[in-house]
């Protein structure tokens, strides 16, 4: 009877617009109408992503639009360099090392940023970087990265910059073109508010003759396939048609709130949660936090435990650690279609479940803290 | 006003409950509901596929899979055979040659099958063939292979057997132990009734074998990855909650009218629609037709005319030819959710299009073909 929330950050909820709109019967994918929806999601998400290039949509994961990006624009044994504080800047590491490439891991504690200073030393140390791979928003820490920065290091060392922005899209601010970002990628599951299964990528004209220059790298993720079928208006193999569909209204919808809106709801969601762990006198993991997520510390290992309870009793499911991190951090999520009244209701379930399990003494502080972010008091 | 109906070889028809299970609000992937729910799919896939074998679920389209069978279960330079007669089983060959292989192609003009006995002399003349590829239906000229015959064939010399069935899924009989085929790679959108932008693909005890010994290949679709994580009831990656959802409830239906009434249903529209095409005095470009699609001859070059009027005017998309039957056919989809009713539907307005079109003089010779199939008279 209870319903359950999603409080994770991805997949997240998905607006009943969205849903409403993938549940009419399918359209055929080689027809003006569907040639309609895809050029309008495409518009939409470089309006949302801050660029003229190219976007390109994917039938995958996320994951598969980072490995896209390192296998056409890399040839093996190639020098590239990633940025590594948490499971998903991680990722960058493990596909280069599967595609053979020469990969320079500039690491930093889980919960903060890489330094950007640490990057220009590490490019100075090894020249011949031609790729420099980062993460805008670590989805395992919470933790935001001055991807501005690092792309202006990486620039003036020669290096192409590819982003993964999977979890910041329409959450913080991105400037995929004034940063000079050359690969930006992107999933359906985070904040554009659409199941999960597809991905997308913009491509600067830079990374485009890169790629073209890397012909016959890849098959399903052959960016040229996709470059020369976008210039149709078209995909090289089947897309995902009710995903497309789904996010050109979820798209549509971010439209009608105003991008900036949206980015402002999302940080006033993340201070507000932040000033409410604080208040129930529990530790923040990140250091510079991202939007998209907060990781709470338990020392004790309450984690799991805290994480159970909230579903089992109040129908909240929230994300706990992954890697290093398990058992120790539980991640609550506010990435996508989340308002002010979504986060009284994540903290009154996060704030009995401390009361239920003995963690805190006396309910109330953690809900009152968020009338201070909510309300001018 | 006038509704749309899909008579496309895929995307076919989603029916309402597949709809109506994906509009739910979406749940997390790693949660015990959706563990049942991927755990249900798999051991109904398993059945419809008639296999013990694994059943790995990828987030992409069926090409992600046919892609994730060839990068892992060969090495560079390694010798396979294909068997080519249309659009899809050349991308077996494009797909070998993408990864470097020595492809041994046995082709077959568009329309026919390729002879077992072809197969059996090319694996003859090319020793040391390690897998051979082909097409159970090939989507582009709706033409049946006889795969156990290959199968026999490639087992007899050594050879692994790895079958595209994305278009033969629940609409011809498949043997996948029966007949020793090593990969069966399917997909969401056809004859399981459920969008675009999810495949799978069963592995034998040897493919795995052969899958183990090539770590290290990819990364997205590395399938020692997909079975570790099998083993676990997971996926590597995010997986496409929404359509394995979707999936799960299109399988319900299947069982529930029973596989081999599902099969022989798909026989009798397919023999139908034949008879019908065949009334109005057409030509069927299929010498050995399958069950998902009826491919019609138009000499002349009518058959764009003739998608767009059946379209325009009386709202059935159906498909057109594909690479060098482009402009040539028309292909009369028949996969998926469509029962007597709507192949009276489907005739009625390819008979109605040709005859205000002055393809033919008068009306009803198709439609009353149809009675001659659906009734004993």
């Amino acid at each position: 009877m209870r319903p359950i929330k999603l409080f994770t950050p991805g997949p997240t909820e998905v607006p009943w617009r969205v849903r409403e709109k993938m549940a009419r019967p399918l359209i055929h994918h080689r027809t003006a109408e569907y040639r309609t929806i895809q050029r309008e999601v495409i518009e939409d998400l470089q309006r949302f992503m801050r660029t003229k290039n190219p976007v390109l949509l994917l039938a995958s994961s996320g994951t598969g639009a980072m490995e896209a990006s390192v296998v056409n624009l890399t040839r093996p044994g190639e020098k590239v360099l990633v940025t590594v504080a948490g499971k998903f800047s991680g990722r960058w590491k493990e596909i280069g090392e599967a595609y053979g490439l020469d990969v320079v891991a500039v690491e930093a504690r889980w919960g903060d940023a890489v330094p950007p200073e640490e990057v220009a030393r590490a490019l100075d140390e090894n020249p011949g970087v031609g790729v420099v791979f980062t993460t805008h928003a670590e989805t395992s820490t919470g933790v935001l990265q001055d991807v501005k920065s690092i792309a202006t290091i990486a620039r003036e060392r020669g290096a192409l910059v590819v982003v993964d922005a999977i979890t910041s899209i329409c959450a913080e601010a991105l400037e995929t073109d004034v940063w000079g970002l050359d690969i930006v990628v992107g999933s359906s599951q985070k904040g554009v508010m659409t199941p999960p299964g597809l991905a997308f990528l913009s491509l600067s004209g830079a990374a485009r003759e890169r790629v073209e220059r890397n012909r016959e790298r890849a098959y399903y993720f052959d960016l040229n396939r996709a470059l020369a079928a976008y210039d149709d208006g078209d995909t090289p193999w089947t897309p995902a048609i009710g995903l497309v569909t789904g996010l050109n209204e979820a798209l549509k919808m971010i439209g009608e709130e105003g991008l900036e809106n949206v980015i402002e709801r999302h940080a006033r969601n993340a201070r507000a949660t932040r000033a409410a762990v604080r208040a129930l006198g529990l530790g923040l993991l990140a250091s510079v936090p991202a939007n998209c997520t907060t990781a709470v510390v338990f020392e004790d290992g309450n984690a799991e435990a805290v994480r159970k309870h909230l579903y089992e009793v109040y129908g909240m499911r929230i994300a706990g650690g992954q890697a290093q991190l398990k058992g120790k951090i539980v991640r609550l999520g506010h990435l996508g279609y989340y308002f002010e009244s979504d986060i009284f209701t994540l903290i009154s379930g996060f704030e009995s479940t401390l009361l239920d399990l003995g963690v805190i003494e006396a309910g109330g502080r953690g809900v009152q803290a968020l009338f201070g972010e909510f309300h001018e008091m």
